[in-house]
C-alpha cells in the first residue's frame, strides 16, 4: 500500500499514528508493505522561513498569530490523544521539496526518515528545509552523509517527487494524508483507527489471489530456471 | 510493471531487448513504469570464480567445455538477431547477490545499472561478483563511490533481494525473465516482441480506471488540502 503525505502536515502525522495502531492489530501486518509517497501541501512556502505556522495561519484566515495559535492548540489536543507531543505553534512555515527528495533517496530507510522528519517538525519545531538540519536528521536514521549532501546540493529525485504528486492527482486526491491499498482502495484523511482496520480487512479480502500468465506456451519459453537456460 | 531477472541470465538480457522493442512502439510507453526485481538463478555459484560458464555447462550436462561452448553459440546467434554482441563463452560462473544488492541501492539509477551489469557480463565477459569491477560499473552509471563501497562491505539490501525472490515464488515463477503487469498479468521468458506488445495492450485495456474511496464522509475528513488543515 501507499501513503501520500507531507512532512509539515499535521493530519498526516496524526493519521500515521492511527494507521499504525490499526496495522499493529491487523493479523496479516507482516504481509503489508507501506510505501511513503510525496505530496507538497504548500509548494509556494519558502525554503528560508520568514514566519511561523501560527503567523501564516493568522495572516491567511485572519485574527493574527493568536488565532493561528488557537487553531494549532485544537490540533495539539487531538495529537495528545494519540500520545504525541506537539510544538507546532513554534514550527516555521517552510517548503518540503528537499525533504521529499531525501525521502526518495533513502531507499530501505524511507519509513524511518519519514517518522524522523515528522517528529523533528511537530515535536521539536525544527526547520525541515534547512540543509544542516536535514543532514543531521537523515544521518541519524542511517543515511550516508556524503550521499545526503550530494542529494541536497543537486536536484536529484525532484522528478520522483513530481511523479508522486501527479499520481495523487490522478487518483483524485486533493489533500493528505491519502492512503491507497493495492492500487484499488483509497482512504482520505486521518480516519479513526477502526476505519483503517475496516479498510485493511476489506482490501485483504479483495486482494488478487495470483496473476494470470499470458503469452506463449510455457514449454516453449526461452527462460532460465533451476535446470539451466534451454534453447 | 515489474521484471524479475538475473544479471547472469542470457534469456533475461535477450528478453529485455525484445521487451524494450515492444515498449518503444507502445503508444502509452510514457505511462509505463518498469521496476527491476532480483532473482538468483544459481545461488550456489561462488563469489570467486573457479570456472567459465562453458566449463560449468559442460560439467553439468556432460560433453565438457566444448559442449558448453556450443550451447552458448546457439544463444549467441539469437542474441545477434537482437543486435547484441555476446562473449558469454568467456564469462565466469559467479554469484550475483552483491550485484543485486547494488541494484537495490541504486534508486532512480536501477534501470541504468541493470543494463550496465548485463552488458558487462555478456558483451564484455566481466566478473560481476568482483567488488572492484562492481564499483567501476556502478560509478560509471552515476552511483556514489562511497555509497557503493558501503553497500559492498556490508550486507545491506540483502533482505530486499530475498523479498524479491520470495515474491517471484509467490507468483509461481520458477525461472526468469518473468514480467508482471499491474500485479495482475504475468509473462514468462524471452517472448517475441509481438507477444510483449499483445500483453502490453491487454494490460493497458484492463487497467483499473481509478480507486474506490472508502472510509468516512469526505466532509468530515481530517485532512490537509490547498485550503489548509480544517479541524
Amino acid at each position: 500500500m501507499e501513503i501520500w503525505s507531507d512532512v509539515v502536515c499535521p493530519w498526516c502525522y496524526i493519521g500515521k499514528r492511527r494507521f499504525e495502531k490499526a496495522l499493529a492489530d491487523f493479523p496479516h501486518a507482516d504481509r503489508v508493505e507501506v510505501v511513503w509517497r510525496s505530496f507538497q501541501l504548500d509548494p509556494s512556502a519558502p525554503d528560508r522561513p520568514v514566519e511561523t505556522v501560527a503567523e501564516h495561519l493568522g495572516r491567511k484566515y485572519g485574527g493574527g498569530p493568536e488565532a493561528g495559535r488557537s487553531m494549532i492548540e485544537r490540533t495539539s489536543a487531538l495529537a495528545a490523544q494519540e500520545g504525541m507531543s506537539w510544538r507546532q505553534a513554534e514550527s516555521l512555515r517552510v517548503g518540503t521539496l528537499d525533504a521529499h527528495r531525501l525521502l526518495h533517496a533513502a531507499g530501505e530507510l524511507r519509513g524511518e526518515l519519514k517518522e524522523a522528519l515528522l517528529h523533528a517538525y511537530f515535536a521539536e519545531a525544527q526547520n525541515v528545509a534547512d540543509h544542516e538540519t536535514l543532514t543531521r536528521i537523515a544521518t541519524s536514521v542511517g543515511l550516508d552523509e556524503v550521499q545526503v549532501k550530494d542529494v541536497l546540493t543537486s536536484d536529484r529525485y525532484a522528478d520522483e517527487v513530481e511523479a508522486d504528486v501527479r499520481q495523487a492527482a490522478a487518483y483524485g486526491a486533493t489533500g493528505v494524508p491519502f492512503f491507497v491499498f493495492d492500487q484499488r482502495f483509497g482512504v482520505s484523511g486521518a480516519q479513526p483507527v477502526a476505519t483503517f482496520r475496516q479498510v485493511l480487512d476489506r482490501a485483504w479480502a479483495a486482494r488478487e489471489p495470483g496473476i494470470e500468465v499470458l503469452g506463449g506456451d510455457s514449454a516453449d519459453d526461452q527462460a532460465c530456471g533451476p535446470d539451466g537456460c534451454p534453447i
